[in-house]
């Protein structure tokens, strides 16, 4: 969608008409003031927004959304702001909708076990609410102290523990949305099936382009009572991806199954000593939960497989002191990372994960091509890689590298039965690979969908989903039988 | 949609294209040949269609619906014609598409732990092919011996053991679809998560009235290692709806949580003795599933709860042939109040679980004012009630005042926060029910998504998603914001 050339007096009638439905100070409209909003997590792509409105509730939700669209206003949700693929990226031409203040808990319903709450609501809050009865929300995405429900639901936000519980859209039961039209839509409920088309998972992961969810119903679950943590090295980064292979086979699900590679060892090791062995050429973290004769048994027939793919150190965690430790390295692997070079661009794709070992190879081959270090730290029992492509924006050409070699390895997980990203989304930065990831007959279908939510394409335009035009210009694109279906094509 | 007038000539041309492109013997069109194709599972609604397609591929379904598209006949799929609501209900006026032939297993792959099927393969034999590598597809409709996996997707199918595994839509990782344009779309895979808007979900469930599905991908499990098998007897129905609760709410995932109530367990005594104790009004049949220690743990803490709850007999099946027979007056529970009157109405509806104690006593009071007796048998712990409402064909009037009781019936789980279908789907039986259960604005939305795959509204016309017409001409519409939206209404 091209800018929207608003007039003066227009600005200022819509201005006025903003401010009147919301309270005092809940509509931004200084340079100052907007400035904070200009980017999200992929703080590379910037535009000031030409207002933020930061509505407390739903009737002003409401509001809002009436007023851009009789104004043909682009409007961009944002939770917390803490996506990394640009899904709330603000346009100068719109009203970047924050919905940070809408954060009260509604209900914490105990037969049921699931929380009713406001999109504002943090992802750890819910936790610690549901606490106190021994609940918990599985979804834990490393953002979870700041990042909100709402923006878990836009992107459909997984996390270390996915693997075992599942995605956003695999612990929400319910939404209530609005749609760009001012209607409301209650997705779901606390029931376990609705009738119907499934709105409710379409909506999650759509990246605030179908509607702006007002109210997130999700599913609470208990807190497993016993823990163990196992850290296995390897002397062969291909030998810990047959492991990883090898513990799914045999039909165990671990809470957790990360991995990392030599440079990203050594970077967490020089940044926060979690004692992993500096020989290794990649180590696995595996996390197993339940009760405790389950988790025993389960992680003998870990260490036995460790074992048997050529484990050469396995040490198992004798406490939650040691247990924290070892998970210590992990999560501080992308600061530790970011010590190694002036930047990193943090690249998020999914490849079958029989194809790690294979994909692995090949980042290693794209290093030598580009001349650009990659450290590897990933979520690799579910096959979500997250290379971290280190490089100096500094120095001319090399963001560019960069950007072209990650466009390179999420070509090769599509080419493996794999998908652009794992829990990052779409937003800005992935378009072009959606170019590759799609044949256009899915990706007009995926128009169509918009279009019959949004058939002004308003809501947070230009995202998620490229255009066909944009995968013609680009050349690479996933030509199907050779017949590109322009005719059909909603241009937004 | 009314029914589609078809000169004879034109009848002539299509039947004779049809035939071209399909296998001698897989274009059905004598009165003798369609008839068993008039239902599916619900029976008292008929319509001999004009002609039944039982394409061997993909590409020959394809063609069938090209030649349809073309000719603008309706085309209504059918995967083993067990579904209880009707969605696979031909059309005189329309080719049926049955896709029981194309009944291949193309993979099982260990590393992924997914099994790539072709639709017409029967739900039964995916576990009966993974099972000797120990893992089988969990979701288990109670017709799993027969239904497909098509019709399962088509549904969203349930079964015993989805409070803890999840409904079809839980363990579907990817879809190869048609649309009836020809586009092939391929959703989901064999990663974690996809990009763009989860139109797999959206899939699954719809009935088919959004695309022909000709290959799915399901998630296997490893069969878990224990089961044990406990059944309770309660005095009062209350009692047992609170221990449903309880078990839950103390954060227990049972692989099963039945009830049966009074008029159920004495028809199923009567019929296969199955040793319930016949003075009691309400049954639990409770199966817990993993490793020796975790479902011991967790039987003992049901135990208790069933104690506390006011059980007057619990008992622990010893071996698995004492589990089989806890479990068969279950599963032959449906026969058994079969034998109680002439005939019997199967619905489906579901609630929140804490709702369970209110919404049955409601179903006893309903008894009274129709004068019609009803068993209850369902998977409580889903709030997935399945009454039985016995009555005689025979009689004047008596089906009527089931149909009429059965829609009361469901309106209360919508009045409590619950939904029309449980595991059933829609279909042509519950049209009605779904204007109680949704706004204008929601089946409005709903049209517009169906719009968007079937622009024509040639598959599965009329089902599923009733009109708003439809809806206003009961009377018992969801009047929302005193606006009706028929401006906006595209008409099928």
């Amino acid at each position: 969608m091209q800018q929207v050339e608003i007039g003066a007096a227009e600005r200022q009638r819509v201005t006025a008409r903003l401010a009147d439905v919301l309270p005092v100070g809940a509509l931004l409209t200084e340079p100052r003031a907007l400035k904070p909003y200009e980017s999200d997590g992929l703080t590379a792509i910037r535009e000031v927004p030409w207002l933020v409105a930061l509505p407390e509730s739903e009737s002003q939700v409401r509001a809002v959304l009436a007023i851009c669209r009789e104004h043909g206003v682009p409007v961009v949700p944002r939770g917390a702001g803490t996506g990394l693929s640009g899904g709330a990226r603000p346009r100068a031409d719109g009203v970047l909708l924050g919905l940070a203040r809408m954060n009260r808990i509604l209900e914490i319903d105990l037969d049921n076990c699931v929380a009713r709450v406001e999109p504002g609501v943090r992802n750890l809050a819910i936790s610690q609410a549901a606490g106190e009865h021994g609940l918990y929300y599985a979804p834990d995405p490393s953002s979870q102290i700041a990042c909100s429900i709402g923006g878990n639901v836009a992107e459909n936000a997984g996390g270390v523990h996915c693997l075992k519980y599942g995605l956003t859209v695999h612990n929400v039961v319910g939404l209530r949305v609005l749609t760009i039209e001012g209607e409301t839509l209650e997705l779901g409920g606390k029931g376990l099936d609705a009738p119907g088309y499934d709105l409710l998972a379409l909506m999650t992961g759509s990246e605030g382009m179908l509607g702006v969810v007002t109210e997130v119903t999700v599913r609470l679950l208990p807190v497993p009572p016993e823990k163990r943590v196992v850290l296995a090295a390897f002397g062969e980064v291909a030998a810990a991806a047959a492991a990883v292979g090898a513990i799914i086979a045999e039909g165990l699900i671990p809470a957790g199954l990360e991995m990392m590679d030599r440079l990203a060892i050594q970077a967490a090791e020089a940044f926060v000593q979690a004692g992993y062995p500096r020989g290794a050429a990649a180590i696995l973290l595996c996390e197993l939960d339940g009760v405790g004769a389950e988790v025993d048994a389960a992680l003998a027939q870990v260490r036995r497989i460790l074992i048997g793919q050529g484990a050469f150190s396995i040490r198992v965690a004798v406490d939650a002191a040691e247990q924290a430790k070892l998970w210590l390295g992990r999560k501080a692997a992308f600061p530790a990372v970011g010590r190694l070079a002036p930047d990193y661009y943090c690249m998020d794709g999914t490849i079958p994960r029989a194809r790690l070992a294979e994909v692995l190879a090949h980042i290693t081959a794209l290093e030598a091509e580009f001349g650009l270090a990659v450290a590897n730290v990933f979520h690799a029992g579910d096959g979500n890689l997250h290379p971290l492509i280190l490089y100096d924006a500094n120095r001319p050409g090399e963001l560019e590298r960069a950007e072209a070699m990650g466009a390179r390895i999420l070509a090769q997980c599509v080419a493996v039965g794999g998908t652009v990203t794992g829990e990052h989304g779409v937003g800005l930065e992935k378009l072009d690979s959606m170019c590759g990831q799609f044949s256009p007959a899915e990706l007009d279908q995926m128009h169509r969908v918009k279009h019959a939510f949004d058939p002004a394409g308003l809501l947070n335009p230009g995202k998620a989903v490229p255009t066909l035009v944009r995968c013609a210009e680009l050349g690479g694109m996933h030509v199907h039988g050779g017949v590109l279906p322009f005719a059909n094509l909603p241009r937004f």
